[in-house]
């Protein structure tokens, strides 16, 4: 029964839990289908580029973030004049963050700057508390530690909030909680969350807690008198059921639906079945892995699609479709021409995995070592400024 | 079908729907044992006016409080020079508070005085927002209105601390809330406070918002470093649900549990099958009510004992155990003397219900005006200082 129930098993993508079909990867395409998002085409990416002046990041340009909610709605108010707010979030359950976790952060730094907008990141230490049986403390500990990790992704100070739940929620945030929960009933919940009677009433009580950033009466220090700006959200798709709910309830409440803009999954090293796990340290590649670590780990760990001896592989070249050295290129070897001339050249077997993996080892140390550096100069008095509750002055210029 | 279900109903007893047995009142003793609390008996009575050198309230003394748990707990403690601290509340559904409302108050007044001990008061305006589908501004409103009749009965400021949720919820408070979820499960509030799938999941996320001031910790401003207060909770028995939870809670996330003071219900006009409803005004005797109003309302509602012809009445005498002008003498005519004086000559048929009556309208027309006279002179500015989140000095003094 077991075998059979794994063979097969769907694909499953929730806040918690993402695995693809039996032996396959995960199927975005089917995943836009099911969610009802759209996908994010090129034309989109063309009128980012247009509005901002600037060239599109790379994870637009390269399809990392392929699917949206509303995002053209976002863009034609912008076009007009209209400006918005980002959102984004973080649960806090382990200290270092892998390279999937900066993914978000990356992206919304780029758009901060790109669209010169506020933004507010939430860390859902409540989550976190309820969800991995971590005490209070220990999830507002770790809070701070991502804080620090997020505020070396480069944001302006000037136009970002950060806030921890246990910290910020209370007032208009709370009310507008409790809005966003008279309108969810609990069969509702189970059917996008999959809640079940021995779930405690904490995870049932959560949605409300991540919807309610969507909305910009939950910021009244931010954005009082506001009410209808609009709000974007980057995220992972795996976020997405927060959202649906979210946006189901919005137009019932009086608020703008949230509009959304949509990653795929970076995959772990052994390869692209789901997302990076953080209870295994070799799937990853870890902010605070050393240069040794890297190298280690991507000649040891990262799943090659090359053929198992040189003679096939000069005869055959790589499968680029499965090989992670290109996957992580894909993400953040910012040279196009490089990138497509390593494809090429692997592709037809004209380079071996070694050379691939190490040129990916050298991008990651680099970028590694960069974010290290940054997080060693933000101080817990920067993250003190990042929290604050305050106005963020000229917010829109 | 329905005939044959509604002769069996049992009684029900929940935080929103109380109804006896079908043409039965409501059976106390099964409530005690359905319950699991324990019979308030005279000894315990006579403790607390041996440790608070002054006569027992009329509610102690004629077993309008009659259940508790732990009540002994609080007097062992006290005895030992260890204070505590009071909580009650309310959900502020309605302008005008009816007798009913007054009774926990009045008595938890009683107990601030004679045990001087500070006091929280929760107005739980987020719950009605939910339960009664009011806006968010209709709620606080009425929770404002609701504080002024409850500083009307005379609470001491230097003691006590009113807070409505939507206004109070965050910080220690939520964090407390939070631990609380973790501890129940779904399937246990199905079972405590029936709720079906087809609720909405602000009414599941709802108990642990009552059961967060039985700790000391949800008030830092108040009781901070003092976690190991013990806390009263003096309300009447449908309320015990709430707090059956949170002392199932209790010991799991390090707190003491908290003691509880249960009342029975003020019983209708039309006869004791269960609490006032909101929903009939000819069912309750409100604050608001002119001396004409009281006299109306007792005279044509109040649902007499009394023989159906003066003869019978003589020969029979009236009936107590159903007459509600008796019943309301018990709870607010205050001379025993006096009271035993009219139960005898009324229960053998020497005092007709007209002379009962017309003493019940005296004794309540009165505490009504003196009700009216004491909100008259409650000012906003007064609500503010009794909500301000502030330290009370002397609390223990």
């Amino acid at each position: 029964m077991e075998a059979q129930e794994q063979e097969e098993q769907e694909q499953l993508v929730t806040p918690w839990k993402v695995s693809a079909e039996k032996g396959g990867k995960i199927d975005y395409d089917k995943l836009i289908d099911k969610f009802g998002c759209q996908r994010l085409d090129q034309s989109l990416v063309d009128r980012v580029a247009g509005l901002t002046g600037r060239s599109p990041h790379v994870f637009l340009r390269r399809g990392v973030f392929f699917a949206h909610r509303d995002f053209s709605d976002i863009l034609d108010a912008y076009e007009k004049g209209q400006k918005f707010y980002l959102y984004t979030g973080r649960g806090p359950s382990s200290e270092a963050l892998h390279l999937g976790h900066l993914v978000p952060f990356m992206f919304t730094k780029y758009l901060q700057d790109a669209f010169k907008v506020p933004l507010v990141i939430q860390l859902t230490d409540d989550e976190k508390c309820m969800w991995k049986n971590l005490t209070v403390e220990e999830s507002q500990r770790l809070a701070r530690e991502n804080a620090k990790d997020i505020i070396a992704c480069g944001f302006d100070v000037s136009r970002t909030f950060i806030f921890s739940d246990f910290d910020y929620v209370g007032g208009s945030f709370y009310k507008n909680m409790v809005k966003i929960a008279k309108c969810v009933t609990y069969n509702k919940v189970v059917g996008i969350f999959g809640f079940s009677g021995e779930d405690h009433i904490g995870k049932v009580s959560f949605p409300p807690v991540q919807a309610a950033p969507s909305f910009p009466s939950s910021f009244l220090h931010l954005f009082s008198g506001k009410d209808d700006l609009r709000c974007l959200i980057p995220c992972a798709i795996d976020q997405d059921p927060y959202f649906r709910m979210t946006r189901d309830v919005a137009p019932r409440i009086g608020y703008h639906k949230p509009a959304l803009i949509e990653s795929s999954f970076f995959p772990a090293l052994q390869g692209e079945t789901g997302k990076m796990s953080a209870n295994d340290p070799n799937s990853a590649i870890y902010v605070t892995d050393s240069g040794r670590d890297i190298k280690n780990k991507i000649n040891k760990y990262a799943f090659s699609g090359g053929q198992d001896s040189i003679e096939n592989h000069r005869k055959y070249g790589a499968n680029l479709e499965v090989d992670i050295p290109i996957k992580y290129l894909d993400f953040f070897l910012e040279d196009d021409v490089e990138l497509e001339h390593i494809r090429k050249e692997y592709g037809t077997g004209r380079m071996l995995t070694g050379e691939v993996k190490k040129r990916l080892i050298e991008v990651l140390t680099e970028m590694v070592e960069r974010h290290r550096r940054a997080r060693a100069t933000v101080t817990d008095e920067m993250v003190d400024v990042f929290m604050a509750i305050r106005p963020l002055p000229n917010m829109f210029n």
